[in-house]
């Protein structure tokens, strides 16, 4: 693992006060690594705010020590005068935009040393003092490094918030980020207390009725055309299992399970005429290519788009696209 | 980790010549280790027959040096003359009944010792050097103990047949049998070239499209009542699918995404009157209680029985036992 820079953790040492902040529509990285990074602060004797623009979602809520999470509406009134912190860490974010603090009351804030830990591409050379590392499978693998290095004591509060952000960030050790570091870092972090089997229950386990529902009707309608596995989800569908969008998390994924799919799309529709596509390769094909030739974008492996018709029409233009795609690089 | 023990390693040490044996229907930690173990013991110069009743899956084909395999069809016609080996170690399993060379051609043969390298539980006493540790998580984990108490190189070839192990029998590292211990053990293994996110795939991502179809139709049509979840698996659904019994491996464990599963059962019919019963619970019911007042068995929260009536009725029966449990406990 590269150490964290001197400049960082002298910055850790010496200042006494503390902003912490995660993004928004936070993930268990964000999370986890910053309640662990807020923990190792105190440890240290020092004053820490936790902030998310965003309440932790609720399958999040068996993370030790999430009570430290202030929301910018709370944040005024903690007993700590946020007014008078002068130093600012982004954890997993490497853009005032990505934290949503510019858009809140908290907007007025001024800060001498903006900080930054994260794993994330970055577009603009934002903060002060800045570790990004983005070949790092998880910014919960940074913060392990960072409280090793200040010869800080790893409780088993900050190994379970961390575990969690390894198994987020890495789809509990099985995609392409999980080097054997990261599987000594998780073993670390079960040697302090973490509990594998339950820490991977509270993420993984914990679909509504309403979910399990939609999964089951997306993949009953899944038509595989070529290796290609399209899925649908409509306003209806949605309506029909008391679901929302974000239920489909993950699900454009599920079709891997069979050796013959070489691409998944999942549409959803957004209004009569309009739908949002999400685009997974685990091949060859550049899906990000496919993405931008709608006006989206994204990874390799990993893209997005929206794209203008009725669903027929949305579907055999993405289609032919991606066939030709495939015949290009067959 | 408990060390091998010295008679064990002495045996390994100085005889020249072994017959290394998988379980029948062999699994991915069975296959794993027996490889690896056969590799070990060719770096110390030793000669070694490694066989299994049947062939290796064609999802396990990915195994380094799987063609390592003979059956026991083929063992009689191998260069080195298996009639010459005095030493057999069994390898995931405890008892020659599990290796189904009893019933063989070979079952004529005579060994002087016969060693095992198992985590199950034994029922009988059998064998002359007996490493049998149930707690561990997979017999992958022992094998590697071997190799570093022998002082041997740990190749990659060795690493990816034990990483395959361990994600088999540990559920890639989501059971409750993940230790700190594993993952340090996958850590190295990751170390030594075995390369998490291949394996995985090759492990986890093998469904033919009928095996999806099966799984979608059982998913579909599942009943959730009181927090059990119901699978049912039909012939004419397996006929229609095109797909075997096999098929449904694991199937029964997959309602526990759902918050409110408790308990989940998977009824296969045999025959016009006959169910076999899958029982998993994640909490405290004992479901091999439930088995066993039907004359079957298994584990607290794995379990299986064979029950008589028509799919109304024993699922009736089945529910009304299960919920009787789930009020005591409750």
């Amino acid at each position: 693992m590269i150490p964290p820079p001197e400049e960082l953790l002298r910055f850790l040492r010496t200042e006494d006060r503390f902003v912490v902040v995660a993004h928004m529509s936070p993930d268990g990285d964000t999370l986890g690594s910053s309640i662990a990074l807020s923990l190792a602060l105190r440890q240290m004797g020092k004053q820490v705010i936790l902030l998310c623009r965003d309440r932790v979602p609720e399958h999040y809520e068996f993370l030790p020590e999430r009570s430290l999470f202030a929301t910018f509406e709370t944040a005024r009134s903690l007993p700590l005068d946020i007014t008078t912190f002068r130093n600012l860490i982004l954890v997993d974010c490497n853009e005032l935009r990505r934290t949503g603090i510019e858009k809140s009351s908290l907007a007025g804030l001024a800060f001498d040393t903006v900080a930054i830990i994260d794993h994330h591409e970055t577009e603009r050379a934002f903060g002060d003092l800045r570790w990004i590392v983005p070949p790092v499978a998880a910014t919960g693998m940074m913060v392990y490094a960072v409280i090793k290095a200040l010869g800080l004591t790893l409780t088993e509060a900050m190994a379970v918030n961390l575990y969690a952000a390894l198994i987020v960030d890495t789809g509990s050790f099985r995609y392409e980020n999980t080097s054997a570091e990261v599987l000594s870092v998780a073993a670390a972090l079960a040697e302090a207390g973490a509990q594998p089997h339950l820490i991977n229950k509270a993420v993984n386990e914990t679909w509504s009725e309403g979910r399990f529902a939609l999964f089951t009707r997306m993949m009953s309608d899944l038509e595989l055309i070529d290796g290609i596995a399209i899925m649908v989800v409509t306003r209806r569908l949605l309506a029909e299992t008391g679901t929302l969008p974000d239920d489909t998390e993950n699900f454009v994924s599920f079709p891997n399970v069979m050796r013959s799919v070489r691409m998944s799309v999942l549409l959803r529709e957004l209004d009569d005429t309009t739908y949002k596509a999400s685009l997974r390769s685990r091949g060859a094909v550049n899906v990000a290519r496919i993405a931008e030739s709608f006006g989206g974008g994204g990874h390799k492996n990993a893209a997005g788009c929206t794209i203008q018709g009725n669903l027929e029409t949305v579907k055999a233009e993405l289609l032919r696209r991606l066939e030709q795609a495939a015949s290009r690089v067959a």
